[in-house]
């Protein structure tokens, strides 16, 4: 068989494939990922004809974007560049400073970091030259940049966009490609006091975004290790029986301990003592009663993370935020590279409301010592902790409440629009306007020569515009103009040479400050 | 052979490739690029074997970021965002929205967009699924985007990253991965309204950089067809001579008359014809004296580019930048899908210190009227004009500005910083630093416990810190800090309760202004 008799064969079975899921009435995404496929292989036959053929003429296909991704809409860019402001507000609040990495990394950079996950990196085609993959997360790349540049001390925040070929659920915010805000910071410092800090920022973030009310659950891993001996676990299925422990949040105990016993092969009287620690959360009180734990107490690991939780909350009394902090047991977290304390931020829905309590996690992170040292020749480890917040799941959220309270968003800052009344001042509009950003205001106008008046304030009405300026005739030849508020429909007559000031005023008393309706 | 023995020997012969380069002492880059590719494979044997492999051990392998790809450093970033700030600041001045897309697209949808350049797009593998690649340009999903949303009607812009497989040249600011700044007017409107407005923008960007000269070099595409079509270039030759053409910036007429003859099969007669012409630029009186051309007056299609030429000179002369403005027949533009006019940027190098005339082109664009209709059903076109800045060559220029200058670029707008002269005053810190960040000050301290005074100090100087505020047991037993001014040393003591008012104070009269200077 021909390369292109293969190939041909390979679009006759894609073809069949397709009518076999359009008569099973498969779900239109995946009937639209199948025909892209087919397409495909049909603009190969015609490359290797080297003729066009019909089908390929006007390069008709399903309009979409890639599987698990979105455009961003204005309406939609400009609420999430109003939450990103707030978030790089605080970090710069903290002295944080930014830093960007390339979208791609040398695919073993990422190799080994993931455990189970790896198999959800994308890669690139090998087009000649190196083996690359798309970012993950933000964390592996921050700790090669550290290696690599031989940075010992930094805080930075990086607010970029990772990739992850995983089941998209975008109805509950989760994409494939999603923007990550991470803050970190690195260096060999006293116990406690960065870790206690990036609480406090997401605290501080989640206040100022004024979303919900949340709690910041925090544990451990030298406590879980403690913990996990101390119930009998065998050494070489800690991370496995953590991984079980960490789906808590999703799945009932019955289920969690039904994975441990059954697919896990842990004892069951070691599985019940783990499910009476689990459920255990709060606050000081909790780390003094489990310090004299008969158990824990006798463990060496669990005693120093109960003295490291111990001291974390002492330093979130300082920070007021003692309310938002909850020390939980159950939470446990997939990723290995954990060392020390972990974190995890949780909306909690609006009980009177008759919503869940938990719409879920919308940051996490924790304390990462050996990362670094992965990267290093030398094995030279560089402690690091942070925080990472799922800013989707924000945007979310927020654009909820935005649509439940039928709020409209501002897409831009325009102050003013200036429009004529008869035919033929497209030239005078464009002398004004230039006027209007010399003097530096925002400004538009219509494209077209003679656009209709009542086009152009109708324009001004859909997009918030404050102000009209209308030019005519008359107006010209007397060196005036009239102001018009948008909303009131008021007008009044203001020389040229009082505008810029006139209308300075009056944007000052609108108050318009940003975008978005805070 | 069996799967394994097939990598042994693929591991083999890599292993050779690599000696081999190395003996014949090629570039650190490319030895660098085949172990990486060895590693791989040496990876994937491991993989197979199931044990892992004393060479994979600690995942040592040359560090680097992708080929033609880099970190940006604290340094870079905050330039970087201070560059891009003012650069959507003039976006907004007039009225444009923004938006975003996905970093890969559904490989169809870059097809047959680029020409020739199709072979620098970069695919992601196939790992089952979509075909996807990243994006190209921004003006395609742009594209995509208008027609899959029916949208008529935006004037947005939209800054990210884009990628090519090119040869980079990181010296003269050539990444295989770098920012575009797009700014596109969509929608049918009169002639030229739109397009002057782009320029003025290009204008008024390169303004506020205050980076360099510039000239903004216009032509039309209509008129070099119709200039192609009276020298008597054969109309299926229009694309090819027109690609030589655009090689007028970087290689001499003779070089570029050699390719249309010798290559491409022009008759010298037709070469020299425009030779002639494309050594034309200036302004209005060039436009007058070619629409009284013998040859051109007689083309409709020139005719009608010089109309427009005239009419875009027009509003850009009402718009005040007219000596910014240079209309010259030598501008092509390599891409296939311009149909009007089209623009490009060029830095002008200063002469009197002996710097080259010109460093390059900054900004390009066009119109291209027929590009979304590539992607509609019913092919329904909508009109479309736009430039892209190069911002990567802006960011290098300023880079070396402000290296030459010896300007030092602060990364953090950090207010005071909470030190202490003695030990034991950590939680003492803390209480400060949580009372100045909820008034809203930007405060850090050491993440010590027991810090020296003089480390902490030298913190604040190292990272152009304003104010430093000291802690003593004396100072907290009588209500005060010492306030220090980093820079003059001076100390004063002020009370804990008039703290906020002092520092607001002081700021303001240091009048910090923003992290980067102007």
């Amino acid at each position: 068989m021909s390369a292109k008799e293969a190939l041909e064969q390979q679009v006759k079975d894609q073809a069949d494939m397709v009518r076999k899921l359009k008569a099973a009435k498969e779900s239109k995404e995946r009937i639209a990922e199948e025909v892209s496929k087919l397409l495909d292989l049909k603009a190969q036959l015609v490359a290797e004809d080297g003729t066009v053929a019909p089908t390929n003429v006007n390069q008709k296909f399903t309009l979409k974007t890639a599987k698990g991704t979105r455009d961003y809409s204005p309406e939609q860019m400009a609420l999430r560049l109003s939450v990103l402001n707030k978030i790089v507000a605080v970090f710069k609040k903290h002295g944080a400073v930014t830093i960007d990495t390339p979208v791609f990394e040398l695919k073993e950079v990422l190799t080994g970091k993931y455990g189970e996950d790896s198999k959800l990196i994308y890669d690139l085609k090998d087009q000649g030259g190196e083996i690359l993959s798309l970012r993950y997360d933000l964390t592996v790349p921050f700790a090669r940049y550290l290696a690599m540049n031989k940075i010992s001390n930094i805080k930075r925040y990086h607010i970029a966009k990772v990739y992850r070929r995983d089941n998209p659920s975008m109805s509950r915010g989760r994409y494939r490609e999603f923007y990550q805000c991470d803050f970190d910071i690195a260096g060999a410092f006293d116990p406690m006091i960065p870790d206690a800090e990036c609480i406090k920022i997401v605290a501080e973030i989640l206040d100022s975004l004024n979303v919900a009310s949340y709690v910041v659950k925090v544990n451990h891993r030298l406590l879980l290790d403690g913990m996990f001996e101390a119930c009998g676990v065998p050494l070489d299925s800690f991370r496995s029986i953590c991984s079980a422990v960490d789906k808590l949040d999703k799945a009932s105990w019955q289920d969690v301990k039904k994975e441990m016993v059954e697919e896990k092969g842990l004892s069951e009287a070691a599985a019940d003592q783990i499910g009476e620690y689990v459920k255990l959360n709060g606050g000081k009180e909790l780390v003094e009663k489990l310090l004299s734990d008969d158990k824990l107490s006798k463990n060496k690991s669990a005693l120093e993370g109960l003295e490291a939780i111990k001291l974390l909350l002492g330093y979130c009394e300082i920070f007021h935020i003692s309310d938002k902090v909850s020390f939980d047991l159950s939470l446990a977290r997939g990723l290995d590279y954990y060392t020390g304390v972990i974190y995890e931020a949780v909306l909690l829905g609006d009980a009177s409301k008759g919503e869940e309590v938990s719409v879920g996690s919308v940051a996490g992170g924790g304390r990462y010592d050996n990362l670094v040292g992965m990267f290093d020749v030398k094995n030279k480890q560089v402690p690091c902790v942070g925080v990472s917040l799922g800013v989707e799941r924000l945007f979310a959220v927020l654009e909820q409440k935005i649509h439940a309270a039928n709020r409209k968003v501002r897409t831009t800052e325009v102050d003013a629009y200036v429009c004529t009344a008869q035919k033929n001042l497209v030239e005078e509009r464009l002398k004004l306007c230039n006027q209007l950003w010399e003097d530096d205001f925002k400004v538009e106008y219509s494209y077209k020569k003679n656009p209709k008046l009542l086009a152009q304030l109708q324009y001004c009405e859909e997009n918030s515009i404050p102000f009209a300026i209308i030019l005519g005739e008359s107006e010209i030849k007397n060196g005036v103009v009239k102001l018009r508020n948008v909303l009131s429909r008021e007008e009044t007559e203001v020389k040229r040479s009082a505008l810029a000031d006139e209308l300075r005023r009056r944007l000052g008393e609108l108050n318009l400050n940003g975008t978005v309706p805070a």
